[in-house]
């Protein structure tokens, strides 16, 4: 019998999910909830029905684990919790200094309702925890680091978007590579923001817009662009679409420590990924955690959980002997 | 109160644990036991006493994990399933073929005294292995590559040793670099053994002796190095013990697989290890899992387990909040 998935909220994340979906043979798209009129929304998997979200209320017996698609900023916070006394759930919230309040909430209605909700999975947070935490464990003595990109950050395009003149704009985020190269070699750097990332942005102005006060207001922009080494390019709409429709990300996840008597031996162990399309990589990544919170909860367990809590075997459809026979 | 460790076996590994245990604040060594006579055994910290490994028999009271550093060929099949009915036990087996069998011993006699046995504990089987795992549940369409190196097999190094006329050897096994390139890039090469890996020898020849014909039976040894390009050096004995002395090693886990509707997005997910010491890190990966051992008994678990069975926060001294806090 599959694994029934609901999903809620159909942007980016939910189609990730839901192509994700296709390739684990042993889950089913059971339909997709929308908070926005049901027939305005149209699904790529052929007869999954689209649902008005008030249908949760009622579906306990047909969907298995419900993921939760939304933002972080304002639907998740309510979202998860509600759901997640009714349903197994699985959410990638990302507000980093919320984490324990949302873990908190979650827990307690997860528990209330015998369910298994996991938060904040994707690749950071999700993967790139996993690793920090790994790293640390193993080299107790040692130095973290991050390197986000080269990708498209959303919240840093959006907020070139607001700006008077502009029409559409896109973000990159770049890691500086004699920065990476140090890291990777062990010399220990302290990094400063500036020394760490560059942003790249690729902007189309409104017809007549003043380029030069555009590109000074991205430059000196609090929190997103003040910090950092900005490049600005021009260009039309249809390079645009040509050239910047695209969704890839990835970044790395860096440890360089020490062990030996006299701390004589220098260790780096690094974590890479190179994504083409960040919500199919996101969406990949909590289906395979979707399967956890099924088996989890199959034997009993209930209550809020993130990837640090979650033994590995359980986001594999094989069985114990064959991940060992295959994969150890 | 502190996490009492034994360990049984003290070459490379053992000493590689022994230091490890010294960065772990919540971690004490309590005896060295060895099957050598106790008083030829001189370990590095200050007050540990070494002890015959009859004394094993008796000492349940004073060790809560005990670390199995020896042999994968004749030790361990032996010493795990014997130790794990009385001990909370790690060791770091790594006979592939034979991993079923050990686990199913290890699983019984842990099971009967109630204990934890962790086995293939190390980074390949190991880390390595936990890689392969998360990379195919997050990548199910996709195909995986385990480079070595640059780093001292000490398998092939015995191997020449093994050949008449030699003093001494060193063999190092390297990744071919455009073989890598073309995985990183996403080229899903199919790679025959001489694609992946060269093999480099420093070999120390006595004196006399044919070198030609030494060379010879290096690079036809059939299993070890006939597969493969190998290049071999003479050098001198000091020349040897100036450049070769060290047991640095590491490699890299690769995954890339595609996702999307219609297969159209390519991901690399790599983790690569560059290890100064090779026993060093395997001992520090021990330790980690020595702690997942105790933690995991304490809670009333019991039987075989390898690093697919265990949630990644067993491994870490700090607290479930405190990782959420700081590491997610």
């Amino acid at each position: 019998m599959s694994i029934r998935i609901g999903i809620l909220g159909y942007g980016n994340l939910g189609k990730g999910v839901e192509s994700a979906i296709r390739q684990n043979p042993d889950m089913e798209l059971k339909a997709v909830f929308t908070r926005r009129d049901p027939k305005s929304v149209q699904v790529r998997t052929e007869g999954v029905s689209v649902l008005s979200a008030d249908a949760l209320e009622t579906m306990q017996d047909e969907i298995d684990v419900l993921i939760l698609c939304g933002g972080s900023a304002t639907d998740l916070p309510v979202q998860t919790p509600r759901y997640a006394s009714l349903y197994n759930v699985v959410d990638s919230f990302d507000t980093h200094a919320r984490i324990p309040e949302h873990f908190d909430n979650v827990d307690k209605a997860a528990k209330a309702g015998g369910k298994i909700g996991i938060i904040s999975c994707g690749w950071d947070p999700g993967m790139f925890s996993l690793n920090r935490l790994y790293a640390n464990c193993i080299l107790p003595e040692g130095k973290d680091y991050t390197f986000w990109g080269k990708g498209v950050s959303q919240g840093h395009s959006d907020a070139v978007r607001r700006i008077e003149g502009v029409k559409d704009a896109r973000q990159y985020t770049i890691p500086v590579p004699e920065a990476l190269e140090a890291v990777r070699n062990g010399e220990n750097p302290e990094l400063t923001t500036r020394q760490k990332h560059t942003r790249e942005c690729f902007v189309v102005a409104k017809e007549g817009a003043d380029l030069s006060r555009i590109e000074e207001e991205i430059k000196t922009m609090p929190n997103y662009f003040s910090d950092y080494d900005t490049t600005v390019h021009f260009i039309t709409e249809e390079e645009m679409k040509r050239d910047h429709s695209g969704l890839p990300h990835g970044g790395c996840v860096i440890r360089t420590g020490k062990t030996g008597f006299s701390k004589e031996h220098g260790h780096v162990i690094e974590y890479n990924l190179k994504l083409e399309s960040n919500p199919e990589f996101t969406g990949s990544v909590i289906a395979a955690y979707a399967r956890a919170a099924y088996r989890m909860n199959r034997e009993g367990m209930s209550g809020c959980k993130t990837v640090f809590d979650i033994a590995p075997a359980y986001l594999s459809s094989m069985s114990g002997e064959e991940i060992r026979a295959h994969l150890l």
